[in-house]
């Protein structure tokens, strides 16, 4: 394991422990910090030993880390368009000795289908920017209807990466916020990705869903598994018993 | 209130009780019962004072009726293309002393735009048959794709029907297996009906759904509310409070 001086941490990072296998990540409170919906499309993500892996929209590595932790994937690939954070996240893969099995690729996500093998991954995650980065829009209602559409062309081209780098039967796995999922589900199925496993994550039992998994399928079928609600506080405002293990403590 | 011998039962009926506004039901155990997923259709969708209401597939007139005590709709139809079915819920209708307020139509959905008016219905529920009516099909996935093409084809007519009848701003409320969940979305978006609210039907906590309700508005934006899931039975076993209410006692 390689000491914290060989990968100094810049002005603004801390370095966080991810409470799994010892791992650690470097983070930046003015860039990026990962969140709960990471944590929990890591957790619910459907991964076979030997899986070839790419983490879509990677940001500081926080699900290439975990998924190398959590699973048994021969190899993880991580995509971050932002230089910045891409080379945060590949110091995160060098200081927790990931290298070759963990690497972190820098660019469009458009362009990986050409570059990473169109065809060629078993499972894709992605936590997708709810905003186009930098664009100070706080409710996407409120926005211009340019601005909508710009984020709907987004994610369908996201959608459309994944799907031409997937395997058939490859497994896409995201976290959406739930007021966006009807786009969402018609982006997966006009490219071929058949939602399969289905899970709300609601802040408590009586709330709306503010967050919710989706495991599509390259070439399945409709049939459609709506998994029990994941909760996340219990009526006394603690942690629910499955966030402490999705979490790992 | 008609006297039960202005509606004699036919052999094979029974008379239930709806526990509400002192409704009650002719039912036939060999042909129709109403179950939950109608019950909880009817406490889910949302009807203005005043509205005008149609329930298509209406079967033994459950959702009609229900609708009838649990709002302030000026009208309400329910649509059977059954000849037994829709004479039986007339029956109900005429029982309860709900004419004209309430009315049974016998024919086909595909024809109601027509016959009731295009863009007249500020509402319409439907409860649509899983299955062919008489295929004998057990399980969907087993089926020969011949028999999968018509049902998509069967759901995709009665949406197409659901939005033709529907002013702009009309909502059209659903329940639904999950299972099939991405077909129905693909057919409501499809004909401009947009989900706004969904609701998940679990049995118990920590089960998958078997029943999801749907509430989507002609015309609208994409923005969904993803509600609270609805837990049919408590961990001990027993109805859960909100199922008591729904129901009424």
């Amino acid at each position: 394991m390689p000491e914290l001086s060989d990968v100094a941490l810049k002005p603004g990072e801390r370095l966080d422990d991810l409470q799994r296998h010892g791992l650690r990540i470097i983070q930046n409170g003015s860039k990026f910090c990962f969140g709960m919906d990471a944590v929990l499309l890591s957790g619910f993500v459907t991964v076979r030993d030997g899986a070839r892996v790419a983490d879509f929209c990677t940001g500081n590595g926080i699900i290439a880390l975990l998924l190398s932790a959590k699973t048994q994937a021969k190899e993880i690939v991580g995509v971050e368009i932002q230089p910045e954070l891409a080379e945060m996240a590949q110091r995160s893969v060098h200081l927790n000795g990931l290298m070759p099995r963990v690497r972190i690729e820098l660019g469009d996500v458009r362009d990986m289908p050409q570059r990473l093998g169109r065809g060629s991954f078993d499972v894709i995650t992605c936590n997708p920017p709810y905003m186009p980065a930098g664009s100070g829009i706080i409710n996407p209602e409120s926005a211009k209807a340019i601005a909508r559409h710009e984020l709907q062309g987004a994610l369908s081209e996201l959608v459309e990466a994944i799907a031409a780098s997937l395997k058939s039967n490859g497994r896409a796995a995201l976290v959406y916020r739930p007021n966006r999922l009807m786009h969402l589900i018609s982006c997966l199925r006009a490219h071929g990705l058949e939602p399969k496993r289905m899970r709300m994550v609601h802040p408590y039992a009586d709330r709306e869903a503010n967050m919710v998994l989706v495991e599509a399928v390259k070439g399945a079928g409709c049939f459609l598994h709506a998994e029990p609600p994941l909760i996340i506080y219990d009526s006394a405002g603690q942690y629910a018993e499955e966030i402490h293990t999705i979490y790992g403590y």
